[in-house]
């Protein structure tokens, strides 16, 4: 297949995943032991953040798993020696998480990149970085493109906005080889699912599967990019081993429009259940919606030729199958 | 006069200073003392930054001085009680400092000012923080004005400016009165001398007093905004009690372009000693100078009707004046 020899260079090389036990981190972590590489897990099981000790079932006992705190040196330092690439997928992605504890946010979203980065100053170490959209704020105009300035209008997309600005510092004064990703919406296995906080998608995913209504704020009609986990994984794999990506920023995204209620409405039309309800807005989510977003993928499809994004209703259908099957292990906070 | 006019709301009034022993906040504490205000002052006395006792020796024991952490709530919290205003004036501004303990930086540029965020939350006190022109980095054109876009070409740029965005998201989530200033170099009394690593300004002053040649990079040209500590002083009393300028951004300088060897020679000339030589750009230095800035300070005069800035030459012979004075409060790393 030609994807995997585009990765053969995976094979014997020695990854370090933070946040490898999360949602995106738990799907790279299986895929690069596919491709043979040697693979260690840096996660910290905050409640915040989507890890999930059965995300790496198919795995469990195949790569080392280190349960601690990015921020703590002690910790860190013994696994970067001879590591080659860090995906450095870390921190919450929760507004509402950062609303409720702030410092917390901040203690993972940034402090413990800068202690990452600070840790590789002058190794010849990889890091891929993934940041959100939330970086950009209220969107003016869509497609979204990189040079968009950044004024976001959360907590959490402060913190991630301070990481990527940090581990581009990093490339630019120090020659520290990272490369940043801004990620939209991202859906599929291994999401957390524990309450509503962890993205609306997965929410959706959950209640349909308990048979319950999904709720839509307002008409549903605000645009998202949504990603399939599969093809970020992918994303991530070219990007790492990609000679022309370093010290650079990129949309990941699928690049095409598709509001929130017709994903509401697949997601409810692919299961054979559920059903989609409207409310009006929340006054406290106000000011945190940001707007339509689709992301603009010219920039990282003329660095690295992607062009491959799954279906979105095969990617539904994979979701709702993995859940439904595992729904023990992730409903957990019932 | 119509200046303490304009500042009779400051008798009996609550004023925390933040950063109240290092350059700007001692200059502000006993100009509020002056006022009639009720002045805490709190300050880490951290190394990094400007804390130096001896800055407030004309008010000691006449205001509560707390030597404390802006980033321990326990510390925090009780100097909150009744307060009706802060200036938010804790932080380092060395760009060293930054390079050499970035997480450190993080901790006295960010997380201080999202805990005090955090804790003011509901409240109706006012907070005025003020951050610097390095969180706008390498400049393109001049004179800059507040909407250019920000990408901080340091640490401890990239900090302030999570550290302002924190301000002005306090105030658009959460209605707290925040407003923030961008300070370009700042001399006079009371600035840090220890080392090299406080601004330049500063450099120039002792080496000067100390009859040895400064030393400028290149030609000296790249020019600058030369702010003097008392018209600083003076934008923060009279920004606190304005009712406009609640969750703004403001520029704080001259408005007027000076190069580096220009000052570096007023000084030599007004200290009738010293003398100015002449260096190429360090390596390490070249990936963090901004090149030239000075500040368009339209909406400031525009939302306050500021303009009474100081004569530079009178001003840097009180500056001059103020440390052959206490020489010896101020060289203490010698």
């Amino acid at each position: 297949m030609e994807i995997d020899e585009q990765f053969k260079e995976y094979k014997g090389k020695r990854c370090l995943v933070t946040g490898g036990l999360g949602f995106i981190g738990s799907n790279l972590a299986i895929k690069l032991f596919q491709l043979g590489a040697d693979v260690t897990i840096l996660d910290n099981m905050d409640p915040m953040c989507g890890g999930n000790m059965f995300n790496i079932d198919p795995i469990k006992n195949k790569v080392t798993v280190v349960v601690g705190d990015l921020c703590d040196e002690k910790t860190v330092k013994p696994l970067l020696k001879n590591t080659e690439y860090i995906f450095n997928l870390a921190g919450s992605t929760s507004h509402v998480g950062g609303e409720n504890n702030p410092l917390n946010d901040l203690r993972m979203n940034t402090q413990s990149h800068l202690t990452l980065l600070n840790l590789c100053k002058g190794s010849d170490v990889k890091i891929i970085y993934t940041g959100s959209r939330s970086q950009y704020g209220r969107t003016r105009k869509t497609p979204v493109s990189e040079d968009t300035p950044c004024k976001p209008t959360d907590i959490n997309g402060i913190n991630k906005l301070s990481a990527e600005m940090l581990h581009l510092l990093f490339y630019k004064n120090y020659g520290l080889q990272t490369c940043c990703l801004r990620l939209t919406n991202t859906f599929g296995p291994r999401m957390p699912m524990k309450n509503s906080s962890f993205g609306f998608v997965n929410w959706f995913v959950r209640q349909t599967i308990d048979c319950k209504p999904i709720t839509l704020f307002g008409d549903g009609g605000q645009l998202r990019d949504f990603s399939y986990v599969d093809d970020v994984v992918d994303v991530l794999l070219i990007c790492m081993v990609n000679k022309n990506v370093w010290g650079e920023v990129f949309n990941v995204g699928l690049g095409i429009p598709l509001n929130v209620r017709n994903m509401a409405e697949m997601i409810v039309s692919i299961a054979k259940k559920g059903k989609v309800k409207f409310e009006s807005w929340p006054e406290h989510r106000k000011n945190i919606e940001i707007g339509d977003y689709y992301a603009d993928i010219t920039k990282l499809k003329r660095f690295i030729g992607w062009d491959s994004a799954s279906f979105l209703d095969s990617s539904i259908k994979e979701t709702l199958d993995f859940f439904k099957k595992y729904k023990k292990y992730y409903w957990s906070d019932d």
